[in-house]
């Protein structure tokens, strides 16, 4: 056999246990009984272990080393070298880290979160601050060893947006702040009130289920090949693009978060299910980076589920389904409530407009932690000197504030950025889009997004993480990613509904 | 670390492993989406390949042989040394079934399950006998690989009745089988109708749900440890003693296929709960076989569901669920309903009094075929002939005959006799509890189940699979299986039914 197949065997049979481990998380959020967390972390380590055994594995190696003689002038394009790419980025990284600081770093978030839970809910930092600390080291240590050129956190942002440099992301906030400070403030001196109140009434939850099961079957999701369930937290998980579920939460008095919730998850999902199907357990069967996954849900969210050609077409569905809630309301008026803008302290609850600042925030936090720059115990201050400056409010608490995210109690750093991204690049690939479907929009308020996801499958979903991500948006759109395309899309929406220009 | 502890170890890595095999397994039958069945064949080969790799590990034989000279002159009331006599079982058995062979079942089963449906669909044995052929002759070299002293029926027996040998089973069906057809033969002199077309009308799925839950529940089911989906078959599956969940299944027009085969399926599930709770990732915490195992089901399912007391106590609750069903129908006509005696073609629909005459004959033919002294090409005429001997009814199909059971396909031979040990430990056992319980019957009759599950308990369930069944039936009882216990039991309930005595 030659090594190069050789090596995807090996690949899949990795790749194929990483989906069993995906089951086991999926179960837990969805379906597993309470009383059985203790069992269930047990049976997750012990096949994170034989994952963890494989992929760093000697033969691996070797094999990867005898792959890349094989492929031998061949380019990225070639599947293989591609394949041969991500494997040998995933096997050096794996190597790099010292088995001790990998099990350090379980142990101590495995703590930490509990830790943080109570913190956040004491409004008490302090309680939070020595995790924290311990978590900080550990990520600097692993950005020491898996090594960079310019800045420690490359290291950290490269498993979730491989290739991309701090210098760039730097470059690209650099320029996108200041425009969204401004709309923000242009919003908000419009004198122009636009009321959300309608998506707080009453929505039964068993309406909200139905609705939503059958408004992401419309836009494309296959429930032969997945199924939508309730979690705490909503997400997508993938075993194969064969199996791609996504999850919803709901809230009686909140429309939004079941609805565009799911809208968002779909994105994702379509982006797994989108992977070619010869695929079905090679490692290219993955997105290009997080920031694209973010760009197909936010895509999908906003692009589409928060325009008014989609509302128009949607409306009357949800207007039947809640006629106590919707009965008096007409599109427009659901039109600008699903499109308030309005700083607020939570990211995770913020419109269009304000998400990237909250994410340029914490991405300028998480820099100065990892350089050793930022003093940890200062964290609060800063966070709320700098909410002040982007969004003009400051949080009435810690809670509210700095320690709102799970994130770093999880030992993730280096991710925030990827949000904002997603963005950025849904933006950029919408502009290309409307080029290629000029009518996408009458389309869209016939309820028809066939032409948009074939596009998306042609263009985007078909070369899974074959590209970086910077390769990839290059190859679309024919340059890098430019954050103007999203201050583009972000002004002639918003001016209109805030009457800006 | 001492070579037990580290065996110990070892075995839990794997024991883990298997629960998440396991978790795979439930999702697909539970909750997987229908396009997912390529991927999860992968994923689950994927795991049992680790699986299989680590349980035949040079070195855990090694631990093995070690952890042998450290507990040298231990009896197996202790744990390590039951632990030790489990894990040597499994290893030495592994060891002696060459991959090739195992592989080969594998091939040949996975595609003779598609034969199988096919051919008990058009009822066409003929196109069956083929793959029949293949799949007895790899367990006849299975049997040869194991290796046996008196019968290679018993080489295929064992991983599921450890210690049980053929010529036991001989002897105790030898036994059972003319008093059970005597019996069958008086009740159908009896000229005593019973009717149960009460049970076959309209019982709506949606409440039959809700029925089930609540029942398990009342029964000592913990939800916190478990749940109860629906699947095609009914089924119980742990993943450890934390997570226990079973299924039932809900036909409109036949009540005892949900409500009796959830407690039948609760009963399996108590046992699997009951392990002791330091040895959730423990080779121990297993049923004492198969047998056993049915025991518990089966006594939940007879012995307490299809009491006259439980029917009294319970069917007040029935007739407030399903008015429209039951609101003419006494307490008395229902169980005589739950308990018609009616010999019937099809195993799983079979009564108490005739369904171990079913096994009896599988028993035999399967018997016949490891010996290579049945002609398969025969079979369904010996089938045939056997039906009509002990139950009087003649098949009017292979489909409703030879070609019923699934098992045979599936390679699982020597299986089948565990079902109706199971019937005759679970009456043996009965005897005893009435002993240690005498006022049983009350407290069933007031839907009090504290007693009798703290019995089953202490008496069978702390043990786990530490002891060989035949040495449970013996510290437990005092004697060996006496399928006389099982007969005095049909004779009792089933004599005042049809008025026998």
């Amino acid at each position: 056999m030659s090594a190069v197949k050789n090596l995807k065997s090996k690949l899949s049979h990795i790749v194929y246990l990483g989906h069993a481990r995906a089951v086991l998380d999926w179960d837990q959020q969805t379906q597993m009984p309470p009383g059985a967390a203790e069992a269930r972390a047990e049976q997750s380590a012990a096949l994170e272990k034989v994952i963890h055994n494989l992929s760093t594995d000697r033969e691996l190696g070797e094999l990867i080393e005898q792959a890349g003689s094989e492929l031998n002038g061949a380019t990225i394009d070639n599947d293989d070298k591609a394949m041969l790419r991500v494997a040998k980025r995933n096997f050096d990284r794996a190597m790099k880290i010292p088995e001790a600081l990998a099990v350090e770093e379980v142990r101590v978030t495995s703590l930490a979160h509990e830790v943080w839970v109570n913190a956040r809910k004491n409004n008490d930092f302090k309680s939070f601050l020595p995790s924290l600390q311990k978590i900080v080291e550990i990520q600097q240590k692993k950005a020491e060893c898996v090594g960079y050129e310019d800045h420690p956190y490359d290291a950290l942002m490269d498993p979730f947006e491989p290739g991309m440099k701090s210098a760039e992301v730097d470059e690209i906030f650099g320029k996108l702040r200041p425009e969204l400070v401004r709309l923000v403030r242009e919003i908000k001196d419009s004198g122009v009130k636009v009321d959300d109140e309608i998506m707080k009434r009453s929505y039964p939850v068993e309406t909200q289920k139905k609705v939503t099961d059958d408004l992401v079957r419309r836009i494309g999701y296959d429930f032969s090949h997945g199924r939508q369930d309730q979690a705490a937290h909503p997400f997508c998980t993938s075993f194969s693009s064969l199996d791609v579920r996504i999850t919803t939460r709901f809230n009686e008095h909140h429309l939004p978060g079941s609805v565009f919730a799911s809208m968002h998850e779909t994105g994702h999902a379509l982006y797994e299910l989108g992977f070619p199907r010869e695929w079905v357990g090679s490692v290219l069967a993955g997105g290009a980076s997080l920031g694209f996954h973010e760009s197909q849900s936010r895509m999908w969210e906003n692009q589409v589920g928060r325009s008014r050609e989609f509302i128009q077409y949607y409306f009357p569905t949800l207007q039947k389904a809640f006629p106590d809630a919707l009965g008096d309301v007409n599109v427009e008026q659901f039109y600008r409530a699903a499109n308030c803008v309005k700083p607020s302290l939570i990211r995770v609850e913020a419109d269009e407009v304000t998400y990237a600042l909250h994410i340029m925030l914490r991405y300028e936090l998480e820099k100065g932690m990892i350089a050793g720059t930022v003093e940890l115990a200062k964290l609060p201050e800063i966070w709320n000197a700098k909410m002040e400056e982007y969004l003009g409010i400051v949080p009435d608490s810690d809670a509210n504030g700095v320690l709102q995210d799970v994130h770093w109690s999880a030992g993730i750093l280096g991710y925030f950025p990827t949000y904002a991204l997603g963005n950025l690049i849904a933006a950029q690939l919408w502009e290309k889009i409307l080029v290629a479907i000029p009518d996408l929009y009458d389309q869209i308020s016939r309820g028809e997004f066939t032409d948009l996801l074939n596009w998306l499958r042609k263009n985007v979903h078909a070369h899974g993480c074959k590209y970086f991500p910077g390769e990839l948006i290059k190859k679309i759109t024919g340059q890098p990613i430019d954050p103007m395309k999203h201050v583009a899309y972000l002004r002639k929406k918003f001016g209109e509904v805030y009457g800006l220009n």
